[in-house]
């Protein structure tokens, strides 16, 4: 079967595998025949430079964890879903029983399987590929309503709906969300399904941010364009009471010590490089970092908010491109001026 | 009357200035004899610096916040002190009106007035004064079986309970304290006060270790004398459940963001410079970095934990020399390795 | 002018009082041409009862404090408000000096003075009159688009927000409410604009339950005509993770602890007379109870979401009733059936 | 070998049961022999009444959960303990599947075996026998300095560390704590410990208050025979900010109402009947009951408290009564005004 394989920065192939159906069905398994999969912030480090920050690829790896399919089999013990279901696949696999899984922080898990990651070595296989095995713990099931490519934003939506949860209550807050990539803007969407009375976007490319105002955000700002816009939060202290870092960039974290209040929290979601900041302000304004890593339950929320359209996600899809011309495909996903989201399909 | 004035850096003078007794007594004013002030860090700062980030002298001040008296006259609306009684004197005085102050959170008072701070022009002098009048909410009583010199730790300790209370529960936590001035030994035998399990302390010089030891740290380390001492707390992403950064220091900073566990926080209590800090660590261990500046109602709990000796301050008192050596007595403060903290007797 | 006062249980009256503008204006006072004014339950039990609990009527007092107007008239120093303008007035009115008003718990001032309220004496006067004159910190501005009914909705949407606020974060989390008259539905719309994946509704009547499904209930259950339906929610301790009380009922509290998860929370929106419960099984459980009484910044959240849509009050409004036929006004208020919620024009 | 088995209520019998060194040791198993065994509360429950609240006796039942003993023998898999070695026993072992394991929730487990529980039927033998074999999840080892009596007070200090965990932070607090029997006097303690900065213990029985007193509570009140006494903390809606219910009496609680301020917390800790509490109390003020279960985590820092003294609970025991005399044991612990903590030796 098909599976798109990054076997070094730049050498992205759609290569033939062996199929998962010869493999033994375990009790608790669950085979998937799948059918979109989003291409991610983090397939694009892979394809563009190998890895990222320390992660390094060091073998072939199948790439992709923004999966949905739907289920072709089940192990004997299976009981929560049935073939011919649609599903999310849910592509973090915890251990269970490492001191961190114990505690309830199963993203922290010292043993975590996690596709398409060169975490760890050897790397866990993705999930492009036409038929995955998992297990049941990572399906959820997906009403008939749903489509398999509004499935797919299940795992970017948890991760921002993780990093709502990490910024504390957000009802009647004033937000600011820096990058206004899949990440910026689900984070926007799900502020906002938590309650922020005001939502403002920053970016420094025009078209994304126009999706941004489109799904609901109250304000966005160019910040390349218009880069005095910002100072108008600066009065007491600082007049927003949370931002979310999505843009992985020093210097926006850097600008948003200055106009987030005293008391507020700066949420880092992106994967940044390493960031100088002012010691003394963050002490002086009581200030609170805190990063955001993935998800946990959220997930589930993910799958159920998408199922309700509590956040609607369909505005973000910006095209759908078959398996066989992933090159094309990652390439469109990377030029942020054309693309918002872009999913394969299989 | 005396008064302990810094004109530019390393221009200490103990001026006569005028008494305080000539002003008219305010309806809720308390007239107090100081008996006790403690030189803090940023006295230092002031003294051989000018000083500090963008606080800068602008005018001759008075310095001192880390004051203790016996009152000598009361306004006529005045019911919590009388004359005659030891009192720890608070040097913050929120407006009680703004943003800020509505929210309860005072130490970010949009007006505040702090002792001995050139933040504001002009300056609000500080307490190193032979008899200083303050307002009734600013006075602590202090029972008669503690000394002056204990009381006048009040501030300090409150800085340290500010921090503590910034950090979470401590309850059966392990905690690590980087720097072992006053500030850091005292926000060890705070958190030893509010149930850490363990509690390490470093510095690069062995005498301050030495006292962190004396009143109750499990374990101290020179991480100057042992540099690889700390990595017995890396296993499993971290060890550390709680990191006070009280060293004011940007690579102790990053050190710890190795050590304290995933979601585990950093409390930044010391006043550094710039840190250069890897965001993605942050990211993944989903650190929560936290400033603590000043004190609020820590300021009437540090005073009765004193009285009661639920904390006993004594063994951090290096000495107490007399106003009119005021220059000895700041250089002997800024010589760490010789000096916790040094008093001025009025 | 125009006032509705009650002089004991069943006897209200239209009074004709003097007019406020025969008053000075303070330097803060803002005057404001009452449009839209709702009657609540309170105000609905001194009518019927003459107070509730141990607050008793002990002399005549205007009704009111769900309240919006025109200003008329400010004061000199005002300028978050001009003449014209529609306001939402906020009824309470703490003294700011108190330990609770330090504290930021504005809703536990010592010296509250709220409108239409009998618990101090002499009682607070109400909002239903022609005209009223309040301090600048009561009027929150109102956008033309937005209608004085709309803007009269502001006050009990704040005590919604305020129970929210009291649950923790709701962002995918299954949610109970009992009672489904204004502040019940109210609470259910809060609920799902904090984020609520899920959200039961119950109450004994139907008409208002059709109500809550037409704003976004999930699910609404009649527990007089099906009382086994909460069943469905006993396995595994208890499915909801939070309920919100809003029957004021001791029965519909007891049959709540067998159905919300251990460790979740229970909050008292109503004001119920005596509930007898179980302990153990708040202990064993480990249930959270907990009260909510009011508001305070919630006021102007509620402003802005009604301002912004973000939630729509429209649909609670039942009718719209002259101030002379207040006695007809009350009694259709009075009855759950025909009324959600009715509001006197002035 | 004996055991103290239940028969019924009553019916306490020192039986000669099967060994477990005849059993096969299980790869992860521990085999103890037990040292010392404390007399709890539901002990006495099972002892006097067969049971309590819904929890009957269905079939004979080795009673003890509070033990400690030394290793004999160890599976093959077990690192964390070796023979010889002192420890302390969690008489709690979850199954780390369930919904609430997965939370970390462990004592809300679906499948909680609990030793001398008859929660469950078959009931879950207990420890008060000469010999037990548990899993090594459940041993924490002892330092040598340590008694096996002092190290059978880990379990009843863990229940006392998880109701303190249940209040919040309590640095600097005022701490109400009803009922001064062993969980109320090792609460006290472990508020002490957590930084509270006034405790007050009340009871109907001197004996027990004394011992209060004498391990720190800054005040004791019997209120049987001062009833009066508490009201001096009713001033300004209520005085302490925490109260902990130990006594499990309803008219305690009740009181507790009045005397805890707004937004206080009440900690249910005692397994008390049924309670008739005023809602309009609850609402006003913003009270907060919650209750708190076993423990957690909080059984291997209640071991470490012991070892390291930071909480010395060699004040509490009365006395160490032979297994052979266990009747005479369960007596004298039900006797109030002669024992606070009466231990089994085996």
């Amino acid at each position: 079967m098909k599976a798109v394989v990054i076997h070094a920065a730049g050498d992205l192939r759609v290569d033939d595998i062996k199929a998962d159906k010869e493999q033994t069905l375990g009790p608790s398994d669950v085979r998937v025949r799948i059918g979109a999969g989003g291409i991610c912030g983090s397939d694009l480090h892979y394809f563009r430079h190998g890895g990222f920050g320390m992660v390094r690829l060091k073998e072939p790896m199948i790439l992709g964890h923004e999966i949905a399919g739907t289920v072709l089999a089940i192990g004997r013990d299976v009981v929560a879903v049935s073939p011919g279901q649609k599903v999310a696949v849910n592509p973090s696999l915890a251990c269970g029983q490492c001191r961190f899984c114990r505690l309830g922080l199963h993203n922290h898990c010292l043993e975590m399987r996690f596709y398409g990651s060169a975490m760890r070595f050897p790397h866990v296989q993705g999930g492009f590929r036409e038929v995955l095995t998992c297990t049941d713990e990572q399906v959820v099931p997906v009403p008939d309503h749903v489509s398999l490519t509004e499935a797919a934003f299940a795992e970017p939506l948890a991760v921002c709906l993780h990093a709502v949860n990490q910024a504390g209550s957000l009802l009647g807050k004033r937000v600011l969300v820096t990058g206004s990539g899949p990440i910026g803007v689900l984070t926007a969407m799900a502020a906002r399904r938590a309650g922020a009375a005001e939502i403002v976007v920053t970016d420094v490319v025009d078209a994304p941010l126009a999706i941004a105002r489109a799904v609901g955000a109250d304000r966005t700002i160019n910040v390349q364009a218009e880069p005095q816009s910002l100072d108008a939060f600066t009065p007491e202290k600082g007049q927003f009471d949370v931002m979310f870092e999505a843009a992985g960039s020093a210097s926006t974290l850097l600008a948003g010590l200055q106009i987030v209040r005293p008391r507020g929290r700066l949420v880092l979601v992106g994967q940044g490089a390493e960031a100088t900041l002012p010691m003394s302000l963050i002490v002086t304004k009581e200030l609170e970092l805190r990063g955001s890593f993935r998800f946990d339950d959220e997930f589930r929320t993910a799958v159920g908010f998408i199922a309700d359209r509590l956040i609607d996600v369909r505005p973000l899809l910006t095209d759908v491109i078959p398996v066989d011309e992933a090159q094309r495909a990652f390439e469109q996903a990377a030029d942020k001026s054309r693309s918002m989201k872009i999913q394969l399909a299989f």
